[in-house]
Protein backbone atom coordinates (compact mmCIF):
# COMPACT_ATOMS: atom_id res chain seq x y z
CA UNK A 1 0.00 0.00 0.00
CA UNK A 2 1.08 4.22 -0.53
CA UNK A 3 1.42 5.21 2.87
CA UNK A 4 1.12 9.41 3.38
CA UNK A 5 2.32 10.29 6.80
CA UNK A 6 2.26 13.89 7.50
CA UNK A 7 3.91 15.00 10.71
CA UNK A 8 6.41 12.52 9.72
CA UNK A 9 8.98 14.13 11.77
CA UNK A 10 7.60 14.56 15.13
CA UNK A 11 8.08 12.32 18.27
CA UNK A 12 5.21 10.00 16.79
CA UNK A 13 5.54 10.47 13.08
CA UNK A 14 9.43 9.01 13.11
CA UNK A 15 8.24 5.94 15.01
CA UNK A 16 5.43 5.50 12.86
CA UNK A 17 7.33 5.82 9.92
CA UNK A 18 9.75 3.03 11.25
CA UNK A 19 7.41 0.70 11.68
CA UNK A 20 5.09 1.31 8.47
CA UNK A 21 7.82 1.31 5.97
CA UNK A 22 8.75 -2.13 6.48
CA UNK A 23 6.46 -3.72 4.25
CA UNK A 24 4.73 -0.30 2.63
CA UNK A 25 5.90 2.49 0.04
CA UNK A 26 5.96 5.67 2.63
CA UNK A 27 5.68 9.31 1.79
CA UNK A 28 6.98 11.13 4.83
CA UNK A 29 5.32 14.81 5.01
CA UNK A 30 6.26 17.71 6.88
CA UNK A 31 5.99 21.59 7.11
CA UNK A 32 9.46 21.97 6.90
CA UNK A 33 11.36 18.49 5.88
CA UNK A 34 9.96 15.04 4.66
CA UNK A 35 9.64 13.99 0.78
CA UNK A 36 7.10 16.23 0.55
CA UNK A 37 5.77 19.60 2.15
CA UNK A 38 2.54 20.38 3.14
CA UNK A 39 1.09 23.74 5.15
CA UNK A 40 -2.30 21.93 7.13
CA UNK A 41 -3.10 25.81 7.70
CA UNK A 42 -3.38 26.33 4.35
CA UNK A 43 -5.99 25.10 1.90
CA UNK A 44 -4.32 26.11 -0.88
CA UNK A 45 -0.63 24.43 -0.06
CA UNK A 46 -2.90 21.20 1.20
CA UNK A 47 -4.73 21.20 -2.53
CA UNK A 48 -1.07 21.47 -4.23
CA UNK A 49 -0.10 19.10 -2.15
CA UNK A 50 -2.49 16.21 -3.43
CA UNK A 51 -2.14 16.71 -7.14
CA UNK A 52 1.13 16.45 -6.42
CA UNK A 53 1.39 13.48 -4.28
CA UNK A 54 -0.75 11.04 -6.61
CA UNK A 55 -2.73 8.11 -5.83
CA UNK A 56 -2.05 6.73 -2.00
CA UNK A 57 -4.05 4.37 0.18
CA UNK A 58 -3.79 5.52 3.55
CA UNK A 59 -3.06 9.11 5.07
CA UNK A 60 -1.58 9.03 8.56
CA UNK A 61 -1.31 12.79 10.31
CA UNK A 62 0.45 13.10 13.49
CA UNK A 63 0.47 17.06 13.01
CA UNK A 64 -0.39 20.22 14.44
CA UNK A 65 -0.46 22.04 17.29
CA UNK A 66 -2.20 23.91 20.26
CA UNK A 67 -1.85 26.80 22.62
CA UNK A 68 -0.69 25.08 26.27
CA UNK A 69 -1.43 28.04 29.05
CA UNK A 70 -3.38 29.21 31.80
CA UNK A 71 -7.08 30.00 30.73
CA UNK A 72 -6.77 33.48 32.75
CA UNK A 73 -4.29 34.85 30.41
CA UNK A 74 -6.00 33.03 27.16
CA UNK A 75 -7.01 35.34 24.16
CA UNK A 76 -9.12 34.40 21.46
CA UNK A 77 -5.82 34.60 19.32
CA UNK A 78 -4.30 31.85 21.61
CA UNK A 79 -7.32 29.35 21.21
CA UNK A 80 -7.70 30.21 17.52
CA UNK A 81 -3.88 28.69 17.32
CA UNK A 82 -5.11 25.51 18.33
CA UNK A 83 -8.72 25.75 16.02
CA UNK A 84 -6.26 26.79 12.73
CA UNK A 85 -3.58 23.63 13.09
CA UNK A 86 -4.48 20.87 14.57
CA UNK A 87 -7.80 20.94 14.55
CA UNK A 88 -8.62 22.29 10.76
CA UNK A 89 -5.43 21.40 9.65
CA UNK A 90 -6.40 17.50 9.94
CA UNK A 91 -9.94 18.16 9.66
CA UNK A 92 -9.36 19.79 5.79
CA UNK A 93 -6.16 17.14 4.90
CA UNK A 94 -9.77 14.85 5.14
CA UNK A 95 -11.91 17.56 3.46
CA UNK A 96 -9.50 17.68 0.51
CA UNK A 97 -7.66 14.17 0.42
CA UNK A 98 -11.27 12.58 0.38
CA UNK A 99 -11.38 13.78 -3.39
CA UNK A 100 -8.05 12.10 -3.93
CA UNK A 101 -7.79 9.08 -1.95
CA UNK A 102 -8.28 5.25 -3.68
CA UNK A 103 -11.46 3.24 -2.34
CA UNK A 104 -11.45 1.34 0.88
CA UNK A 105 -8.56 3.70 1.86
CA UNK A 106 -8.24 5.23 5.34
CA UNK A 107 -7.49 8.77 7.35
CA UNK A 108 -5.90 8.43 10.68
CA UNK A 109 -5.88 12.06 13.06
CA UNK A 110 -4.32 12.43 15.79
CA UNK A 111 -6.27 13.58 19.08
CA UNK A 112 -4.93 13.56 22.60
CA UNK A 113 -6.11 12.52 26.22
CA UNK A 114 -7.00 16.09 27.02
CA UNK A 115 -10.51 15.28 25.17
CA UNK A 116 -11.66 13.72 28.67
CA UNK A 117 -9.07 14.08 31.17
CA UNK A 118 -8.54 17.79 31.74
CA UNK A 119 -4.96 19.20 32.91
CA UNK A 120 -4.82 23.23 34.28
CA UNK A 121 -3.44 25.13 31.05
CA UNK A 122 -4.88 22.49 28.26
CA UNK A 123 -8.32 24.10 27.77
CA UNK A 124 -7.58 24.45 24.03
CA UNK A 125 -5.88 21.10 23.42
CA UNK A 126 -8.93 19.40 25.09
CA UNK A 127 -11.39 21.14 22.77
CA UNK A 128 -9.32 20.73 19.64
CA UNK A 129 -8.88 17.03 20.69
CA UNK A 130 -12.64 16.25 21.33
CA UNK A 131 -13.65 17.73 18.45
CA UNK A 132 -10.91 15.64 16.18
CA UNK A 133 -12.73 12.97 17.98
CA UNK A 134 -16.35 13.98 16.93
CA UNK A 135 -14.83 14.31 13.45
CA UNK A 136 -13.98 11.06 12.69
CA UNK A 137 -17.23 9.23 14.36
CA UNK A 138 -19.10 11.68 11.98
CA UNK A 139 -16.82 11.94 8.91
CA UNK A 140 -17.04 7.67 9.49
CA UNK A 141 -20.54 7.66 8.29
CA UNK A 142 -20.48 10.00 5.02
CA UNK A 143 -17.15 8.59 3.42
CA UNK A 144 -18.14 7.37 0.18
CA UNK A 145 -16.30 4.41 -1.62
CA UNK A 146 -15.29 2.23 1.63
CA UNK A 147 -12.65 4.99 2.98
CA UNK A 148 -12.59 4.52 7.17
CA UNK A 149 -11.27 6.99 9.16
CA UNK A 150 -10.17 6.54 12.92
CA UNK A 151 -8.83 8.83 15.43
CA UNK A 152 -5.53 7.60 17.67
CA UNK A 153 -5.81 10.10 21.18
CA UNK A 154 -2.84 9.01 22.91
CA UNK A 155 -2.02 9.75 26.46
CA UNK A 156 1.45 11.88 27.46
CA UNK A 157 4.58 9.52 25.70
CA UNK A 158 7.16 8.34 27.32
CA UNK A 159 9.32 10.17 24.89
CA UNK A 160 8.09 13.29 25.61
CA UNK A 161 9.27 13.95 29.13
CA UNK A 162 8.80 17.78 29.15
CA UNK A 163 5.02 17.39 29.40
CA UNK A 164 5.52 15.25 32.73
CA UNK A 165 5.23 18.21 34.85
CA UNK A 166 2.12 19.39 33.53
CA UNK A 167 0.37 15.78 33.30
CA UNK A 168 0.04 15.24 37.14
CA UNK A 169 -0.89 11.40 37.88
CA UNK A 170 -1.26 10.78 34.26
CA UNK A 171 1.13 7.09 33.46
CA UNK A 172 3.39 7.93 29.82
CA UNK A 173 2.27 5.52 27.55
CA UNK A 174 4.93 3.23 25.54
CA UNK A 175 5.78 4.63 22.18
CA UNK A 176 5.07 0.76 21.11
CA UNK A 177 1.62 1.03 22.11
CA UNK A 178 1.10 4.22 20.37
CA UNK A 179 2.32 3.12 17.63
CA UNK A 180 0.08 -0.32 17.50
CA UNK A 181 -3.01 2.26 17.68
CA UNK A 182 -1.80 3.96 14.28
CA UNK A 183 -1.15 0.45 12.77
CA UNK A 184 -4.80 -1.17 13.86
CA UNK A 185 -6.65 2.16 12.57
CA UNK A 186 -4.79 1.85 9.23
CA UNK A 187 -4.29 -1.40 8.87
CA UNK A 188 -6.91 -3.18 10.56
CA UNK A 189 -11.10 -2.73 9.47
CA UNK A 190 -12.65 -0.28 11.95
CA UNK A 191 -13.90 2.38 10.79
CA UNK A 192 -15.25 5.63 13.08
CA UNK A 193 -13.49 4.98 16.10
CA UNK A 194 -11.39 6.73 18.32
CA UNK A 195 -8.53 4.24 19.77
CA UNK A 196 -7.47 5.81 23.09
CA UNK A 197 -3.55 4.74 24.33
CA UNK A 198 -3.85 5.22 28.11
CA UNK B 1 -28.82 37.21 40.60
CA UNK B 2 -28.42 39.17 37.50
CA UNK B 3 -27.91 36.77 34.80
CA UNK B 4 -26.88 38.00 31.33
CA UNK B 5 -28.72 36.01 28.56
CA UNK B 6 -26.76 35.47 25.30
CA UNK B 7 -29.11 34.21 22.26
CA UNK B 8 -32.07 35.66 24.08
CA UNK B 9 -34.26 35.97 21.19
CA UNK B 10 -33.20 31.68 19.78
CA UNK B 11 -35.80 28.98 20.61
CA UNK B 12 -34.31 28.23 23.15
CA UNK B 13 -33.01 31.47 24.47
CA UNK B 14 -36.95 32.75 24.48
CA UNK B 15 -37.89 29.89 26.87
CA UNK B 16 -35.23 30.04 29.07
CA UNK B 17 -35.53 33.71 29.38
CA UNK B 18 -39.43 32.87 30.38
CA UNK B 19 -38.41 30.74 33.32
CA UNK B 20 -35.20 33.20 34.58
CA UNK B 21 -36.91 35.87 35.04
CA UNK B 22 -39.31 35.29 37.73
CA UNK B 23 -37.13 35.31 40.12
CA UNK B 24 -33.76 37.28 38.60
CA UNK B 25 -33.05 40.08 37.24
CA UNK B 26 -32.38 39.20 33.20
CA UNK B 27 -30.44 40.68 30.60
CA UNK B 28 -31.56 39.89 27.18
CA UNK B 29 -28.42 39.49 24.62
CA UNK B 30 -28.67 39.15 20.70
CA UNK B 31 -26.49 39.56 17.81
CA UNK B 32 -29.89 41.86 16.29
CA UNK B 33 -32.16 42.35 19.37
CA UNK B 34 -32.42 42.43 23.13
CA UNK B 35 -31.22 44.88 26.13
CA UNK B 36 -27.96 44.76 24.60
CA UNK B 37 -25.97 43.77 21.38
CA UNK B 38 -23.38 41.69 20.91
CA UNK B 39 -21.28 39.89 18.14
CA UNK B 40 -19.70 36.83 19.78
CA UNK B 41 -18.17 36.45 16.52
CA UNK B 42 -15.61 40.14 17.40
CA UNK B 43 -13.68 39.63 20.36
CA UNK B 44 -13.80 43.92 20.24
CA UNK B 45 -17.42 43.74 20.20
CA UNK B 46 -17.64 41.24 23.19
CA UNK B 47 -14.61 43.54 25.10
CA UNK B 48 -17.20 46.46 24.69
CA UNK B 49 -20.37 44.33 25.85
CA UNK B 50 -18.32 43.17 28.87
CA UNK B 51 -17.69 46.96 29.73
CA UNK B 52 -21.10 48.03 29.10
CA UNK B 53 -22.80 45.18 31.03
CA UNK B 54 -22.04 45.84 34.65
CA UNK B 55 -21.06 43.30 37.22
CA UNK B 56 -23.42 39.87 36.69
CA UNK B 57 -23.31 36.95 38.33
CA UNK B 58 -24.22 34.35 35.80
CA UNK B 59 -23.68 33.88 31.93
CA UNK B 60 -25.94 31.65 30.21
CA UNK B 61 -25.34 30.98 25.93
CA UNK B 62 -27.42 29.52 23.70
CA UNK B 63 -26.19 31.18 20.64
CA UNK B 64 -23.85 30.78 17.60
CA UNK B 65 -24.43 28.26 14.71
CA UNK B 66 -22.17 26.28 12.78
CA UNK B 67 -22.26 24.08 9.40
CA UNK B 68 -24.64 21.55 8.47
CA UNK B 69 -24.28 19.74 4.83
CA UNK B 70 -22.71 16.97 3.43
CA UNK B 71 -18.80 15.93 4.13
CA UNK B 72 -18.61 15.45 0.26
CA UNK B 73 -19.13 18.68 -0.46
CA UNK B 74 -18.00 20.65 2.80
CA UNK B 75 -14.67 23.06 2.49
CA UNK B 76 -12.38 24.41 5.30
CA UNK B 77 -14.63 27.73 5.13
CA UNK B 78 -17.48 26.06 5.54
CA UNK B 79 -15.96 23.81 8.93
CA UNK B 80 -14.88 27.49 9.81
CA UNK B 81 -18.07 28.82 10.78
CA UNK B 82 -18.77 26.61 13.19
CA UNK B 83 -15.85 27.23 14.87
CA UNK B 84 -16.02 30.76 14.60
CA UNK B 85 -19.60 30.99 15.49
CA UNK B 86 -21.04 28.44 18.19
CA UNK B 87 -17.27 27.46 19.57
CA UNK B 88 -15.00 30.46 19.69
CA UNK B 89 -18.27 32.52 20.03
CA UNK B 90 -18.89 30.81 23.22
CA UNK B 91 -15.37 29.91 24.25
CA UNK B 92 -14.21 34.02 23.89
CA UNK B 93 -17.60 35.08 25.87
CA UNK B 94 -15.66 32.63 29.25
CA UNK B 95 -12.13 34.11 27.80
CA UNK B 96 -13.27 37.74 28.05
CA UNK B 97 -16.21 37.26 30.79
CA UNK B 98 -14.15 35.70 33.27
CA UNK B 99 -12.22 39.26 33.67
CA UNK B 100 -15.74 40.50 34.83
CA UNK B 101 -18.05 37.75 36.37
CA UNK B 102 -19.07 38.01 40.44
CA UNK B 103 -17.11 35.93 42.69
CA UNK B 104 -19.44 32.16 42.85
CA UNK B 105 -20.31 32.98 39.51
CA UNK B 106 -21.02 30.42 36.75
CA UNK B 107 -21.36 30.45 32.87
CA UNK B 108 -23.10 27.92 30.99
CA UNK B 109 -22.85 27.18 27.15
CA UNK B 110 -24.45 25.15 24.99
CA UNK B 111 -23.44 22.33 22.81
CA UNK B 112 -25.67 19.30 21.13
CA UNK B 113 -25.85 15.80 21.07
CA UNK B 114 -24.20 15.21 17.67
CA UNK B 115 -20.96 15.60 19.72
CA UNK B 116 -21.18 11.81 20.35
CA UNK B 117 -24.19 10.89 18.52
CA UNK B 118 -23.36 11.37 14.71
CA UNK B 119 -25.82 12.06 11.79
CA UNK B 120 -25.11 12.92 8.04
CA UNK B 121 -24.54 16.15 7.71
CA UNK B 122 -23.31 16.84 10.84
CA UNK B 123 -19.26 16.76 10.72
CA UNK B 124 -19.02 20.66 11.74
CA UNK B 125 -21.46 20.41 14.63
CA UNK B 126 -20.45 16.99 15.65
CA UNK B 127 -17.04 19.02 16.25
CA UNK B 128 -18.06 22.13 17.42
CA UNK B 129 -20.39 20.37 20.46
CA UNK B 130 -17.77 17.89 21.12
CA UNK B 131 -15.04 20.84 21.59
CA UNK B 132 -17.57 22.58 24.02
CA UNK B 133 -17.97 19.96 26.46
CA UNK B 134 -14.39 19.57 26.49
CA UNK B 135 -13.66 23.36 26.89
CA UNK B 136 -16.07 23.14 29.84
CA UNK B 137 -14.35 19.94 31.57
CA UNK B 138 -11.22 21.99 31.36
CA UNK B 139 -12.10 25.85 32.18
CA UNK B 140 -13.53 24.39 35.19
CA UNK B 141 -10.64 23.56 36.83
CA UNK B 142 -9.12 27.10 36.36
CA UNK B 143 -11.44 29.48 36.70
CA UNK B 144 -10.96 31.61 39.65
CA UNK B 145 -12.72 33.33 42.37
CA UNK B 146 -15.36 29.57 42.92
CA UNK B 147 -17.01 30.74 39.31
CA UNK B 148 -18.63 27.76 37.79
CA UNK B 149 -18.67 26.59 34.31
CA UNK B 150 -20.80 23.81 32.33
CA UNK B 151 -22.28 22.82 29.35
CA UNK B 152 -25.80 22.13 28.35
CA UNK B 153 -25.78 19.49 25.69
CA UNK B 154 -29.37 18.58 24.40
CA UNK B 155 -30.74 16.53 22.22
CA UNK B 156 -32.71 18.09 18.86
CA UNK B 157 -35.37 20.02 20.70
CA UNK B 158 -40.05 18.90 20.34
CA UNK B 159 -39.81 23.51 19.27
CA UNK B 160 -37.53 22.43 16.07
CA UNK B 161 -39.68 19.76 13.45
CA UNK B 162 -37.01 21.73 10.61
CA UNK B 163 -34.34 19.42 12.33
CA UNK B 164 -36.60 15.70 12.37
CA UNK B 165 -36.12 14.53 9.15
CA UNK B 166 -32.41 14.79 9.29
CA UNK B 167 -32.27 12.88 13.12
CA UNK B 168 -33.43 9.85 12.29
CA UNK B 169 -34.53 7.78 15.40
CA UNK B 170 -33.65 10.58 17.48
CA UNK B 171 -36.40 11.17 19.86
CA UNK B 172 -37.52 14.93 20.29
CA UNK B 173 -36.57 16.41 23.65
CA UNK B 174 -39.23 18.64 25.49
CA UNK B 175 -38.40 22.09 25.67
CA UNK B 176 -39.34 21.83 29.90
CA UNK B 177 -36.53 19.28 30.22
CA UNK B 178 -33.84 21.36 28.25
CA UNK B 179 -34.68 25.02 29.95
CA UNK B 180 -34.52 22.28 33.32
CA UNK B 181 -30.23 21.94 32.38
CA UNK B 182 -30.09 25.42 32.12
CA UNK B 183 -31.37 26.07 35.33
CA UNK B 184 -29.35 23.05 37.17
CA UNK B 185 -26.43 24.53 35.60
CA UNK B 186 -26.62 28.24 36.94
CA UNK B 187 -28.04 27.77 39.98
CA UNK B 188 -26.90 24.58 41.31
CA UNK B 189 -23.49 23.82 42.39
CA UNK B 190 -22.11 21.32 39.99
CA UNK B 191 -18.80 22.55 37.61
CA UNK B 192 -17.33 20.94 34.88
CA UNK B 193 -20.12 18.99 33.96
CA UNK B 194 -21.72 18.46 30.83
CA UNK B 195 -25.96 18.15 31.20
CA UNK B 196 -27.09 15.77 28.18
CA UNK B 197 -31.05 16.17 27.88
CA UNK B 198 -31.58 13.22 25.73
Amino acid sequence: MRIILIGASGTIGRKIGEVVEKDHELVRVGSKSGDLRVDIESTESIEQFFKKVGPFDTLISAAGGGHFGPLAEMKAADFRKGLDSKLLGQVNLVLVGQHYIRPKGSFTLTAGVLSEDAVVNGANLSAVNAALEAFGRAAAIELNNGVRINVVSPGVVEDSPGYFPYFHGHIPVTMDRVVAAYVKSAFGAQTGQVFKVI
